[in-house]
This record gives C-alpha cells, structure tokens and sequence, in this order.
C-alpha cells in the first residue's frame, strides 16, 4: 500500500476512494463523484451513472476547468458526471485545490436538515476533530456553508461561485441541502482526511 | 473484478450480492431471496433456508415465471425460495424486470413501522439521492408501496397483482410490513443501486 | 468457503464465528464464549481471556458436559472460560442442541434496559425475521427469556436450569441482564443464523 | 496471524492496530496517536500528521519517557505526534503501563457530553463488561476520569498528572472533553481490549 494517496496515480487513487467510500455508504448506488486536478487548466472526474464501488481507471474523464469541456476520455459512451461544474468552480476559485469529492451520507443529510431551512451556514460543534480543517482556536465557531438543492447543477454552482467570490469558506468544505458534502484539499489525502473529519463532526450533530 | 454485476454470470452475480447483502446485515440468518431472468420466461432464485452470506452457484433454482414450477436444479433436496411467488408475480407484471432483490433491514422496518398500521404507501423524503429511482422532479413526493405481511405468501403476491395492475408503482419498489424491501431493477446492477438507494432513503426516515 | 458451517471441523468453525463476531462488536475484548458439541457427553469451549478476533484452534479446551470437568487442552496454561457451567447446562437440558454462541452487544443491552428490572422475560417484535427461530404463527408473542446477573456464573447457571426445567423456552436462546445473549442450535450453522436474527430483533427494539 | 498483539514487533502491532482503529472511525483523517514503550525509559510513537489507515513501521519514532525527546526516527522530517506529553506523562506515573492508545470517537464524545460540564468524572454503567477492566463487583460503581480540553496540550498532561499523583484512576482510562479516550494497559493487547471495552460501555451510554 502506498503511504498516501498522493503518492499514487491520481486516477488509481481515485477509484479506491471510491470503493472506500461505497463501502462506508457515502456512495450508494451511483451517486457521489470524485475529481482530481491534473494540471492548473484540467481534472480528472468520475464519469456519470457509474456505480461507484466497480470503479476502474477508465471511469474518469479529463475535462478543462475553464469550461468543463471534455478533454480526453477511455469509453467512448461516457460523459463526465452532471455535477461536473461544481468541481470546475472550485478549482476555478480556488487554485490551491487540487482534490475534490462529494458523496453523500444519511448522517450528514439529518444534520443539516435541522433548525430552519433558511440557514445560510452549520455552527459545526467545537470538538478537537475540527483541527482536521487547520482550524486551531480554543472553542472555534467553524462553520459549514450550505446552498439550496437544485436540479439545474449549474444554478448550484453559480451559488457556489457568487457567494464564495463576496466571502470564501472559513474549511474547504460545503454542503448542498438534501444532498450531500463536497470537500477539497491541497491534494487527495488531504481532501480524504477531511471528508472524514466532516463526517465524524455531522455524525455528531446527527446523533446529539 | 467485473465492471458491473451484468457482465458477471446471472447467478456468480447473485452469490456476491448475497455476500455483501449478508455483511451488510440485510440477509441475516436465512433471511432474504433474489432471482434473476434467464430469459422472458425462467428466472434462477435463491433456494429455501440456506445462509445467505455462503451461498454458491449452486444454491440456485430455475423457475417458471407463468406457474413458479421449477425447471432446474443442482441439488436434488433444495427448494426454491418461499417467495419465490412474489418474484413470479413482479415478473410477469413488469416484463422490463430483469432483476430483483428482497432483504430485511432494521431501518426499514422501523421507518415503515412509523404512521398508522392502515397506510398503503410511505412518503419517502425528496433528497437528492431519489434520483436513483429516475425520480428527476424539483420537491418530489415519491411514495414507497406497503402491504400487509402474510403467512401465506400467495396471499402477499395476490394484493401485489391486484394493486399494481389498477396502479402501477411509481418507483421499482415495494416493502411488505414488518418484513422488508424488495426492489426490481432492468438488470442486476440497476436492482443491486437501488436496493441501496432505498435503503439509505429508509435509513434517512428511521433516523430523523 | 465451507457451504455452511457445519461442514467445517467444530474448531475452526469456531475459530471463524469468534473472529466474524470481534468484528461485528459482539466480543469486544475478550468478550463471550462459543462452543460446539463434539459427542453426546462432551463439548470444544473458548478458553479464557482470549482476545476473540484472535483466536485458534488450540484454544479450545474440551470439557465434560456432567461436570465441566477439563478432558483435553493443547495449551497447558489455559482454563475453560468462566461461563462453561451455562454452556454445560444448556447441553444438559437441552440433547437436541450442539452448539452454543454467547456473545455481548450494545443494542441487545440498550433494549433488555427497557422496562422493570423485575421483568422475566422479553417480548420479541413480531417480525417476519422471528421465523428464523422456527416461529410459525400470523402475529407470534415470542417471549426472550431474561436472567439477572451474577458474579458468581454458577448462580446464573442454577437459576437457568431451575426455570427451564420447569418451563421450557419457546426459543432457543436466552439473555442476562446487563451483559449479553446466548444462543443455542442443533448445529453451529444454525446457532450462528439465529444469533444474528436475535441480534436484528434487538437492534430493532432498541432503536424502536 | 499472531495470536494476541504482544506477539509482534511493536511497530507491527501499532501499524496493525492503527488500520482497525481508522476502519471503525476512531481515526478520521490523522486524529489520534498510539504508542509501546520500548523499554522502561522509552516509547515508540506515532508521527505527527499521517493518515492512520496507511501508516508503515517508519511511521514511528522513538522518544524518551523523561522529557519526550526524540531518540531515533526513521524520516528526518517526522516529528512525535503533538500528545506525546500526555503518553509520557502516562508512562511516568504508570511504570506497569507498556502500551498507550488513543483515538477519537463520535459515541464516546456524545456520552461525556451529557451532564454538566465541570463533572471531573462520568460513571460508567454497570454491564457485565466492564470485567474487562479488572472490576469485578456485583454493582460496581466505576468512574471514567474527564479532562478539560486545551489548545495547550502541555496543559492537559499537566492536570492528569497533578490529579493522577493525589487520586490514581480506578481504571486504566481517561478520556479528555470534546476530543477522545486515552486506554493503557500491561501489553498492546490488554489496551486494545480495553479500548473496545470503553466504547462499548461510552456507546451503550451515548444510546441509552
């Protein structure tokens, strides 16, 4: 086994997170899609409709962040996964990220289903997990940015992108309502990692 | 590994769900039965009372979908499943059909347990993940179809005839009371995703 | 892999359910006991204080049902686990039954909790899953048998054959108060399928 | 497989324990720190920053149980996990103590949460378990002893020393608020089977 996922090939890293994460039920049946940037203008992302714990290599499809145009691709009958254009507005915005992946989980949807449906923003609770994110204050008040579910994914991401370019997230995460996390990282260990953290902190709000 | 369960053999595909199914807790004990088309008229099912998490290829039955007659088998002694009727009856009324899968799950019982004993379907919640089911609807009220549990197993296949005839079910699924979900699917890989999306639908319900 | 577990050597069939159980969290530590019959007058058991994800078959000691006398050990050192006088009375009473798994769980705790510590017995949900100890009834009122602990087991063990002597349980298993269920069947493979269905009947009733 | 960890090298058995802890996420992301004692007046411990579920044997480093400086480390630019102070200060007052384990868990910081938040101690419910620790009482009264948690790690070993010097701990565990269990005990083994019996008994409460 590799010591981190960044020593593997992106795309070999990849499908293990995904069975990884199918197996943890944060990908039931097909949903849920994973992206790791290639270079400053490309990423690699799931192809749609996949289910995610069958995963190989020529499951990812190489569009350009600018456009989410496609790039390169193994089969010839796949196209990039629908939420595509949110993963091109992350690494539009934010040119450190350069690992990026949704899943869903029960857990996090009875979180954030709490309280009124207008919050704009989770109050995460102040465990010492949260250092998972870089957040390193006595008791910090982290929050998670939510956004309203769509079925036009492009109105999802415009969202993304207006609220993001006024006020960037405090944690390089984000939750779409009824829906599920989103969560980037400097690489995909990092981006793993702190999937993992945000799940332990929802599982806590969940069960609290 | 295969890419998907439809490019395994009908019943190599059926032993691995039964694994998973088993590891997972939806076929504890003997619990559970799932079938597969051979062909428009034939399906392989599960024999009566085996554990489903060591089942092998020739634990499986080949019936009739007009009459459940039994048409092939490895071992002279086995039986097919006891609801091998309720798979004949969604066969024949969904020539579509070419999968389905029944388990138990705590869960589903207690999310189905919820309401009064009289209702004929639950409201599943309109997350994201009802998409699993080719629900593509901004606030969708999706409803899960109840039945009674019987001893008489006949008498269960009897109400599913009789109802989905009149009104066929909006999504690929049923759940009998106190008993569990079945779900059917165009192939074995579509049956396996949704079986999973439901489950985390129920899970979501059971929880909240 | 065996087809079930009864056709496996009594020991390493045993070895394999005490390292299925550490995982699934019902032999935390070295948590529970399991043994099988291996003739009419004597059976294999854990010894004691193994860590149960562990184990081999060296560490099972045979002992003598009469009297739970030792009769053979591969490891000098070791002694038959503490709770043999339950098993021993439980093949006792019982000629039919060759295997006995007694296990901790969570849940099993949180749903015995419930209601007066006086109460003797548990009522069962009346779940399809309920068949799995061969009960056959439209809406069956099966009845766990409850036990209080005790630091002396040959106290547990006294109470246990004085109640069952007099009234048999209607199922093969039982529960002490504040510590676990135990579970016995004709074979291993049986014993393990309604351990688990006991446990989902559980599970079901402490989440309930 | 070894029959009990104490049978491996140390750097195995914690590598080996470090994977089974991440898979039943008491190790998200890099939470948590393990630790063996080398001899009376050192310990191997986990570097600072790597993914629990991937770490190898050079993942380790060796430090001294005086003042925690570092004595061999396999990767120049490794350091001892931030905690070692609390490890070492274990170590110290606890000469029978060769192995110190912890993690993080969702149930155990939903159980220490409950109550006020100046308790010095949680009691621990009276299951049959808690033998695991060495209490043997008919209805013991067993305390887990709670530390408030600093951003100054310096700080928390101060206080368990201060307040373990006036009154030792019953039991061999402590656990420090909104942040995870610390379990040691005379072996590796003996503090994982300890560690799974404090997350039964935290998850019985945290459910209850």
């Amino acid at each position: 086994m590799a010591q981190t996922l960044d020593e593997m090939s992106p795309r070999a890293a990849l499908v293990e997170i995904a069975r990884d994460f199918h197996a943890r039920g944060w990908m039931a049946g097909t949903a849920g899609n994973l992206s790791a940037r290639a270079d400053p203008e490309h990423f690699w992302i799931t192809a749609s409709g996949r289910p995610k714990g069958r995963l190989d290599e020529g499951d990812f499809i190489l569009v350009r962040v600018e456009d989410g145009a496609v790039v390169e691709r193994s089969r010839a009958e796949q196209s990039p996964s629908a939420e595509t254009v949110i993963h091109a507005t992350l690494y539009a915005l934010f040119p450190e990220a350069n690992a990026c992946l949704h899943g869903h989980s029960v857990a996090a949807c009875l979180a954030t289903a709490r309280g009124t449906t207008k919050a704009r923003a989770l109050r995460l609770p102040p465990l010492e997990m949260i250092k998972g994110f870089d957040v390193w204050a006595p008791r910090p008040k982290t929050e998670l940015p939510l956004f309203a579910n769509h079925l036009d994914v492009k109105r999802i991401a415009h969202d993304v992108r207006t609220r993001f370019m006024r006020s960037p997230p405090t944690i390089s995460a984000l939750f779409v309502r009824d829906h599920g996390p989103t969560v980037w990282g400097r690489g995909l260990q990092e981006a793993y990692n702190r999937f993992e953290v945000l799940d332990f902190l929802l599982n806590y709000l969940a069960r609290r």
